[in-house]
């Protein structure tokens, strides 16, 4: 494996997308070797998969339905372009990854975390991020975010209890598993968040043609 | 748990499915109170899931997102129509569970039984049949049969050493799980299927009855 897996995550509103819009522009101009992608979704099925997760009919889907979804489009994901792109040495940008599934069935959805990390571990194989950076923001804030945006689908329409408890979550997987990754004060300006996160990025690059 | 569970089980082309009209044809005369379904699928949201599994153009759909979807699907079969329907005493009859999982995708498609069991027992939290009817025929015949009847789905057009690998996971499984599981030979007329089916289905009544 001679490429680098980034993976991006925070809660809802965190800011995720417009600062990996900023990374993608940057490593454009260095024209770096990367491919972005996120979760849930990545492929044709995995989109297919990603359709049913957010569709606001789905109301009555069971927990662990949800859980082992996510779990299935994380699986078709790495196995047809994360680990093919690493393998040719690629930069894998990333947005959501087994930590969001951690949080949002794990302790959201109160399935267990241990239970949620199994059925993952089942789908991918052991694979890892080399760099995770989080997105730290409290959940009244990016729920006012999300909401200045746009109507929000099935799960972010979830009450504000679920996402409190989701960021409860978070920070209890930061301290359960913090190798690799990289805390961000995402309450401060686009700019800086973006030059925080082009530090870790550097810096994980640096280190790797070191090798 | 008031009601009784009862799978159809076997390979493709086995006759589950005539065999599942005759006994529901039994079960009407005999003014039963009970339902039927099958899987993949059963509800709604498992229907959605159904097309993505067995959907010819997803062709490159990776082993273990085959096996965690007919999990998702399996899940909101048992929470939102099995379980329910078991606690109001009625007689569940269900074509394919568990065991076509072990079978398909813990030996035919090499997953491992142990990993696909433990996948299943967090979408089925513990829930097990009273009574599983297994056809027994081996897979020359049942590939015979079922290219007689139509073209065929993603699964069934898997080739003849998919299913004798399947055919085999079976036998292993009969004898890894016994417990609550009739064999019945599917070579002979459907009269004769029909009728120790219902034979292993009147004792399974009784027993309830009596307690």
């Amino acid at each position: 494996m001679k490429g680098i897996f980034i993976t991006l995550e925070g809660p809802d509103g965190s800011g995720k997308s417009t600062i990996m819009e900023y990374i993608v522009t940057y490593l454009k101009e260095k024209k770096m070797d990367f491919i972005w992608t996120r979760e849930p979704g990545g492929t044709e099925i995995g989109e297919k998969i990603r359709k049913i997760i957010l569709d606001e009919e789905n109301k009555n889907m069971a927990a662990e339905t949800e859980a082992l979804l996510y779990a299935a489009s994380r699986g078709q994901h790495v196995q047809e372009k994360i680990l093919p792109a690493l393998k040719e040495g690629k930069i894998v940008l990333c947005e959501r990854f087994i930590l969001s599934s951690l949080a949002y069935q794990g302790i959201g959805r109160k399935l267990g975390i241990e239970e949620v990390r199994m059925i993952n571990d089942f789908a991918i194989k052991g694979i890892r991020p080399d760099l995770t950076l989080f997105f730290y923001v409290d959940p009244a804030t990016t729920l006012n975010r999300k909401t200045e945006q746009r109507g929000g689908d099935r799960l972010e329409k979830e009450g504000i209890d679920f996402h409190r408890e989701v960021y409860h979550g978070y920070m209890k997987l930061l301290d359960m598993y913090p190798e690799n990754t990289q805390i961000i004060d995402a309450t401060k300006s686009i700019e800086e968040v973006f030059e925080q996160s082009i530090y870790y990025i550097e810096n994980i690059l640096k280190r790797r043609n070191e090798k």
